[in-house]
């Protein structure tokens, strides 16, 4: 058995695609959906990451504004950016780029932003709104990886419903941004949902956990963390991790948290590092954009947005 | 092997008697922790428990106010005691008693808290907060789940660390006021958590999910759906179900979600019902209503309101 690889390119692509119909009306309307993107100093994945949904956004037509800041702002200094984001009416969304400088509280940060464009849902009222089930927006890792899932249901003729009521999902890490909002897209689609943390890993007993998963989600930012002994036959496994690796030659190159290799050959299906759920990250941010966009003009969303929620 | 019983009236005693300190000491600089407790309609499960609060407030010198509308109570009638309740500087803490009649939507009375006096934390903010870790108040009934394990682990002489960190918790049912806010205190002990719902049981696998729990924590609201069979040897059983039931005779009792007779000859440890979850919830109300009221007038609270966080 060797698992059937996860496209998340050509998922990230149609994702794109069907925003361009909102992305039409809205400027037809007058509105042009735009992201404002704000960092403080240059983590070099931050600044990839960036530059790569820019390059998305002129494709979709989709706005964007950067505020580079530099490593030294202080507080005041981004609170005072935010707040001039948050009053301006041509911004739809703001992201803000991890990770900050440690001298820059995160919370404090996060809780300046309008909730209204909190595109990746960090501000705790659409954290908790996401927590009871009625999200606002879906932040975009995990939300890329339940699109992903979905699509790849629909494409081998699975009933979603069925398949996920019948699942235990098991996500590796429980962070605020990609582990606990995951469990939450879990029950949205009512399955047995289990987080699981570093302890267990100490504890020796990772595959104990792991090897019950039927969709095996892995977002611990450890490079071939989950390893064939940890996967039952038949697993569906979402590799969350991006990690640069230095491989022999001195070349760095991008590895997930799962050995693709030896996970391959009992996995029924594996999404790929590079070229699975990142793509599709970059997409569902921009479609939260443009979300943000359509619910600050009062305009209902076309049902493609509708669908991929 | 007959499982221990976890006694909920003596945890919830020393919770009470060690909040003494705290209504004290703000006594003594002019401030009285108050409950505000809002229903609308006559519910009978309600109107008892309202009774119940008031009784233990007064004992702990807690005030309360009842604000109890009529079941045809306007949703601005609503929103309008609930503004006043807020702006109300002897009021610390609001409950708004569930179930709410139909044409009164929660979510929106909800929102109209004050997130400094939602001491069950069902505004999103505050619902946000607990999901990123970081809650500003912990809901009863969870919280309660959580205390009345943290304390029997004391008391059996269990360091509660290394306990929770390889530990399996198995959380049935998903309720925003209880099973989720319940995964959320399971994380912040660093435990595996698991979450299952109607799902697993509809699909006759809720003893593959329930048996590979250490920690069984029940909040189905289905008297009797865990027996023998759910539970694996040696667990720890947590029962919140609280069901009204008519036996032989037209007598109605109490019954918990666990069938404790045969339950008991499996577990190690088992919360009773009656006596079990129950007593401390309402302790643990008013612990945040003094929480709250520590808040607003800026003082920290004691060390016993930090220890049972």
């Amino acid at each position: 058995m060797s698992a059937q690889p996860i496209d998340g390119r050509a998922c990230a692509e149609a994702l794109a695609a069907g925003l361009a119909a909102d992305v039409r009306r809205l400027g037809e309307a007058g509105h042009r959906p735009t992201l404002a993107v704000v960092s403080a100093g240059e983590a070099h994945g931050a600044t990839v990451y960036a530059r790569r949904l820019a390059r998305l956004a002129d494709e979709l037509g989709i706005g964007h504004v950067a505020r580079a800041l530099p490593v030294t702002v202080t507080l005041p200094e981004v609170l005072a950016v935010l707040a001039e984001l948050n009053a301006d009416t041509a911004v739809s969304g703001i992201l803000v780029l991890r990770p900050l400088p440690a001298h820059l509280d995160e919370a404090t940060v996060f809780r300046a932003l309008d909730p209204a464009k909190d595109v990746e849902a960090v501000h705790p009222e659409n954290a908790g709104l996401l927590a009871l089930g009625v999200p606002r927006f879906v932040p975009s890792t995990p939300g890329a990886v339940f699109h992903l899932l979905d699509t790849w249901l629909d494409a081998v003729g699975e009933d979603r419903a069925a398949f996920y009521h019948r699942s235990r999902i098991v996500v590796v890490g429980r962070s605020n941004t990609v582990g606990k909002p995951a469990v939450a897209l879990g029950y949205a689609r009512e399955a047995s949902v289990q987080s699981i943390d570093v302890w267990a890993h100490r504890h020796g007993g990772l595959g104990r956990h792991t090897r019950w998963a039927d969709v095996l989600v892995v977002a611990a930012g450890r490079p071939g963390l989950i390893r064939a002994e940890h996967v039952s036959p038949g697993a569906v496994v979402v590799d969350v991790g991006i990690n640069a690796v230095v491989g022999p030659g001195g070349r760095t190159r991008t590895v997930g948290d799962v050995d693709a290799a030896s996970v391959a050959a009992r996995a029924r299906a594996l999404t790929p590092v590079p070229g699975g759920v990142g793509p599709v990250t970059d997409a569902w941010l921009l479609r939260s954009t443009v979300q943000a966009a359509a619910q600050q003009v009062g305009s209902p969303p076309e049902r493609t947005l509708l669908e991929a929620s």
